[in-house]
């Protein structure tokens, strides 16, 4: 379907974009210039996902031309479908289902028992209505940045100069590959069971309600999903191998947040088993339980109806094996800090690549790709550090160093924190951040954390941790503030101007700021 | 009672305010060193509040010494107690009834009819924990902070070198006055009924489930109270002279922002007369009924068992006579960019003090009262700009300028906006904001909105704009990087690693990063 050159609405690609996801085989929809077919793109982004469509958007502000093709008929890739939307729509569902079950009989809050929550119901809202999401993507791409796309077609690379799509061949000068990565069931027996879920399946396929919820892994999606599944009322089981959030690729995870999101997920009645090993998903042809090794070595078998895959993901590299690109051990493309692989001219971004699986980097290395390819050539894009969060029915955010991380850089550590060290956290019912009133008046223990660790010698603050609601985004600030050539000291954080009831940094190192010798507080 | 040298946990503060405030003309709390009373301190702070506690505290960070002195039996001041802590648990509780009432019968909320909320019941939760929040002052305040202190006794100014407390007399080198101010009624016959409150004597007065509500005023207070009376189902009806957050001393508050606020007020069911006069508040000896002028002229009657007051507040510098300081035309002490008022050696901060009653200002002007004593004589406060907020259901947030100031200022202004201008906002299911989910994708409409103004040529940003939810605590760092002395551009803003789903600046700014010539989006 050619959309090219008339003004298609929100309203209209909701229609258009519906209609292809329940009709497959469907045309593509193409946005091309009419010279599209002896022209020579700038680039040509295969996968118009995060990286591929800012990559192209960075590309057009620049005066290029580019052209972003997708297998699916909506632009955006797997964040709005099914990876990062929808588990924020799961989050704020556990957000409210917490306060649901922690307020159970109080206030205006009914019997908890009544109101059991449905992990279907709550899916299929999401499903009902993500084109709602995608139709966005769409219109701003086309109305507003002016993209050329071709959206539900399987692009062939040809060369490195040319793809084919449909039958016909579009040129480049360069290619950007976008096509990101797909869950990877562990190699456990029995792991193809019915019942056995990951972050896509559950959208997907997922066709009864369960009971009872063993989440395999402990880092940040095992967290998210589990935190949820445990919020709708249905009992949480983690086997990690590692400690909870101590999986490899979480960065800068200070032991203080660390215990109290541990703490607050056994609150919340999950169990933990850290140092497990998964043996065999039990069952016939649908999952009955899951046998593991504890910790002790000893064996151990859980009963269960659902089984969440909380474990990795596997770039796919695969389909461009003809480029001949170079590959890392876990099938990732290896690009140099350009973006640029093995081959000239052939650029990887986003979760083909290695570093984390976040919108920030898929998104930045799309535009530093375009950048390149623009002339712009010294401009890099160094992903390996970067403001972290994950949720569980908390906002857990960080930057910059650990304690433990600080006290092995620096000599002279300073922390200024809330709940203060040595306080039992259940007698303190200061809000550590801006969203938890509620908490913080009824039930202390349960409002958060917050965490500044400083360099006394140059003042400077050089990690900064949270958990709590409402203090997430900040996050992105304060760490380019933290970050800036010379630092943010505690002299300076003093002097924001703070929007209370906040997250409680600007108060409390204004408390210490002006000291000669820097102390905890 | 002496509590200086012996440690005082949070729980046991906890007890002892509750058993002070209980049984009234208790002894005062004593926190003082041995030497008090022969000592000169470099200042005694009159009121512990914000302005008071961080003065006093960055007076001794300084290697100062000071007293502090509060007719309350604990510090922190009006806010914890009656102010801005309790309006934020009502906020709290407004977003979650707002969702309660929006999704009343949906996913797991109940029939909303059923469990219309209680305010006395949420305020009564609010008294009966206050006090924690209270011990939490004092135990940071003296085992943290080493403040000397005299708690829950009247400060009688003999002269500016010379306190009195329960007959006993301390001497100062400066004085700091940090008393506040309390809402005055404003001169409408028939204020004084019973069933008229404002934000001190809805906590402390209020003894029947009001049915229905008239908020007088159209500032921040009323429309945070408004929409916490709201949402608990008693309908309410807005009198405000001024246009809502239209009030004097709301600076940069942008059209569209204050359109979607109140199309979001009028959706929850609130009505709204602007350009409205009150002139009587009827019934017997209760309240019930407000006659008002409205914007045409007529008179109408409404009937209600409830006023809220949002209107204004006066300067307590009355009980300061004897110094012969100067005021202002409002009973305003007024202070120099040092705060040091028209007497030398005596200083006034917080709500005592012109500008916005707000925590930053109070704190900050107490640590410029005590950074100047202390000898840094070149630092001042300029209170003038700020970053700014409120909360309906939603937390509304902003920085800079808004979109008519900056054209006013600029030639050549670039706005960027979601939803983006011309698009119906119930077509547009992108979460403006992180914690919008539920909204986003079944109520798009409601969801929010965010924008940012750009001086396109300096491609420096001028203002930004929020509603939303999760948004707020970001401005008090985004206010620092717009107002850093060579500004924040939008190819800044598009370098940001952001924390998807996110308040949506930093990917709408990268989308038009690199243009020579900016556009909006």
């Amino acid at each position: 379907m050619d959309v090219y050159g008339r003004f298609i609405s929100l309203a209209e690609w909701k229609v258009l974009i519906d209609d292809w996801l329940a009709n497959p085989g469907q045309e593509p929809f193409y946005n091309l210039k009419p010279d599209a077919r002896e022209a020579v793109y700038d680039a040509i982004f295969i996968g118009g996902g995060a990286s591929g469509r800012f990559g192209a958007a960075a590309m057009i502000a620049r005066g290029g031309r580019a052209l972003v093709i997708d297998k699916w008929p909506f632009l955006g890739g797997s964040c709005p479908h099914e990876a990062c939307v929808p588990h924020h729509v799961f989050s704020e569902a556990a957000r409210e289902l917490d306060y649901a079950r922690e307020f159970s009989g109080e206030y205006w809050y009914p019997e908890w028992d009544v109101t059991k929550a449905s992990i279907l119901e709550i899916r299929d809202m999401f499903m009902k209505n993500r084109n709602t999401g995608h139709s966005i993507m769409n219109f701003q791409s086309k109305e507003q940045l002016g993209l050329e796309f071709i959206l539900g077609a399987w692009a062939t690379v040809v060369d490195k100069n040319t793809v084919e799509v449909d039958g016909a061949r579009y040129k480049c000068r360069n290619l950007v590959l976008c096509v990101g990565a797909r869950p990877t069931p562990p190699d456990i027996p029995g792991i193809t069971k019915k019942g056995v879920y990951d972050w896509a399946t559950i959208l997907e396929d997922l066709d009864y309600e369960p009971n009872r919820c063993v989440v395999i892994g402990g880092g940040k999606t095992a967290l998210e999903y589990g935190s949820f599944i445990q919020a709708t009322g249905c009992p949480t089981t983690y086997l990690s191998r590692s400690p909870i959030l101590g999986t490899k690729g979480l960065h800068h995870v200070d032991d203080d947040i660390r215990d109290f999101v541990v703490r607050m997920l056994k609150h919340r009645g999950s169990v933990i088993h850290e140092g497990a090993e998964p043996l065999e998903i039990l069952g016939e042809d649908k999952v009955t339980g899951v046998r593991f090794r504890d910790a002790d070595g000893n064996e151990q078998i859980i009963s269960t109806d659902f089984v969440f895959l909380g474990t990795g993901e596997r770039a796919l590299s695969g389909q461009f094996g003809s480029l001949g690109l170079e590959l890392n051990d876990r099938g990732q493309i290896v690009v140099d800090a350009h973006m640029e692989t093995s081959v000239k001219g052939v650029y990887a971004c986003g979760d083909l690549i290695d570093g984390p699986m976040e919108m920030f980097k898929a998104r930045k290395a799309g535009v530093c790709a375009a950048r390149n390819i623009m002339g712009e050539t010294d401009y890099t894009f160094d992903y390996s550090d970067f403001p972290d969060f994950l949720h569980t029915t908390y906002e857990v955010a960080w930057t910059g160093l650990s304690e433990s991380e600080a006290r092995e850089k620096y000599s002279n550590v300073v922390v200024i924190q809330m709940p203060p060290k040595g306080v039992a956290p259940q007698d303190c019912g200061l809000p550590a951040t801006d969203g938890s009133m509620f908490f913080a008046f009824t039930r202390p223990g349960l409002n958060g954390i917050i965490k500044s660790i400083i360099d006394a010698d140059s003042r400077k603050i050089v990690g900064m941790h949270s958990v709590g609601f409402g203090n997430k985004n900040s996050f992105q600030y304060l760490d380019v503030l933290i970050k800036q050539p010379n630092g943010f000291t505690i002299d300076q954080m003093a002097e924001v101007n703070e929007l209370f009831l906040n997250d409680g940094f600007p108060q409390l190192h204004r408390l210490r700021a002006g000291q000669k010798v820097l102390k905890d507080l």
